[in-house]
């Protein structure tokens, strides 16, 4: 059932107990949120959980109450499991099995299946930590420093620091308030920023691999299984690819195995979702990707001839 | 003579003919500004000139009204001469020489040398276009999409998109209402972070020369004198060392010519501007740069002598 920002609001603060959650591998956006609305509702004195089915990347480390967060491990009463930035029951590992309570879901992907009891989604949010800190303003409650910089961190990463297309005036008008609530955006900036020297070997294996296609309009580095296995994150690397002068479509493969190929896709205009959902997989018009059960060498033949294909359309 | 940003409004709009320059080496807060500033004055019907003594990098080829930026070959007669973003006369080059007008320096660098005969100085600022923006806010001027454009890029280039210290509430609050005005925020961020495919294998070769020393408390990359040569930009790359974990200084080594080195320096906490200035350089607290009449293996030791007593002043 989908519901208005003040019912979801009501709904919550009805509750006597609550489990907050949010999606496996998670993101800014995700450890923001679940972290801010925690702390509300420690200040409005309700019990609350924190329950998430997967480890917290180090990169992190810097938000308040982390070491609240519990892996599910046995059931747990509660009169409501709050999901946050999860579009998908799956999305939310053990916990769904873990916690019997009505579920009510606080989102931004259009991509929502719609599989709570009450949904609160706003599509055009550049995070759920918007929708969070608009329902914080709602209820006239000033976050305290330490929670404005969770909803801050949510907001500022799904949003690429305000660079990605999803910013919106609000985006920049609420990071503004939370300045004034005492956030530095600069430490957070830099927190995110942090990586170990590791990192950079990585990147300089990985840059390598540039390389350019299809008259210039198409650049791709491959992450190799050996490069994948050493667990670094590597996702932000195909932005290298994007930012080429008369980049069209910047793709990025991973070398998952032998026989197993994950593939993302960039683009200015061409709607590389329509390629990835070809392949089985999704996502937005400019931000999408799929897998391909093949070698590496096929995946790029097959990836190519879709790209190649989608831009003969665009002429 | 300081001057309030009304005062300066003022002499502004009493001249009936007025010249805006900035400074040699411009980037997108000089560019913005003066582009911003010239299209509110063609508003007014006022005869504006834009006068620059150097090249504009072809990055900011998607900023309007570049082509009425003229280079100081001849006298010019003008009520008023406006400085935009310099905080030095010698920054605007042989523009002083043809335009001989009372200078208004609008600026936001605590190093202005008060040069001008009116000044209006705001070192919060985070960029000279969010002093130019609170000018049209004053007035009640609400810029069209594409003079947004203009001041979007000048406040957004200068505090690293929002990334920097330097970012205040206002500075995400004037952004928000210029993205009311249609600025489409991640096209600007696009046309800024695109770049020849040529950068990526400069980049390569850089990071290839990452140094971790003083017990991973210092990272550096040096330029070598043959990248140099290329003509890239390598400034950005010294965010690479300066992002890795545990890092508190990140150096830059550019080997001007055998036997000059330019150096820069970020650090976390440590004054390296004290640093550049015991080698004749400057800067600030965490941003600084020097230079030293030695070949690069010299100075890198001269450098880290500095260093490595900075770092046990702070233990
Ligand atoms: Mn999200
Ligand atoms: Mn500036």
């Amino acid at each position: 059932m989908n519901i208005s920002l003040s019912q979801a609001s009501q709904y919550m603060f009805a509750a006597e107990s609550v489990v907050i959650t949010g999606h496996v591998h998670p993101d800014g956006d995700c450890l923001g949120s679940m972290l801010a609305l925690f702390r509300l509702f420690q200040q409005k004195r309700v019990k609350a959980r924190l329950l998430l089915d997967d480890e917290i990347p180090s990169l992190y480390a810097f938000l308040p109450d982390l070491h609240e967060i519990e892996r599910p491990i046995e059931p747990i009463e509660a009169d409501l499991l709050i999901v946050l930035d999860a579009s998908d029951i799956e999305r939310i590992g053990k916990v769904r099995e873990y916690v019997s309570a009505p579920v009510l879901n606080l989102d931004h992907h259009i991509s929502n299946t719609g599989f709570a009891d009450y949904l609160f989604l706003d599509p055009l949010a550049a995070a759920t930590g918007s929708i969070l800190y608009s329902l914080f303003r709602q209820e006239g409650i000033k976050p305290d420093e330490l929670t404005a910089t969770c909803l801050y961190t949510a907001i500022a990463t799904d949003c690429g620091f305000f660079r990605y297309a999803n910013t919106t005036s609000d985006t920049l008008r609420y990071a503004a308030e939370l300045l004034d609530c005492g956030v530095q955006p600069a430490l957070v900036a830099e927190a995110l920023e942090t990586k170990p020297a590791s990192n950079i070997f990585t990147l300089i294996h990985v840059l390598e691999t540039l390389e350019i296609v299809l008259e210039g309009k198409v650049a791709c580095v491959t992450v190799a299984s050996d490069v994948l296995e050493i667990g670094e994150s590597t996702d932000d690397f195909i932005n290298y690819p994007r930012s080429i002068e008369g980049v069209e479509v910047a793709i990025m493969f991973k070398q998952t195995d032998a026989s197993f190929t994950r593939i993302s896709l960039r683009s200015r205009n061409v709607d590389v979702s329509a390629i990835a959902l070809s392949f089985g997989g999704g996502g937005h018009k400019r931000a999408a990707g799929c897998s391909i059960a093949s070698p590496l060498d096929e995946a790029k033949r097959q990836i190519f001839v879709a790209v190649a294909s989608a831009l003969e359309e665009v002429k």
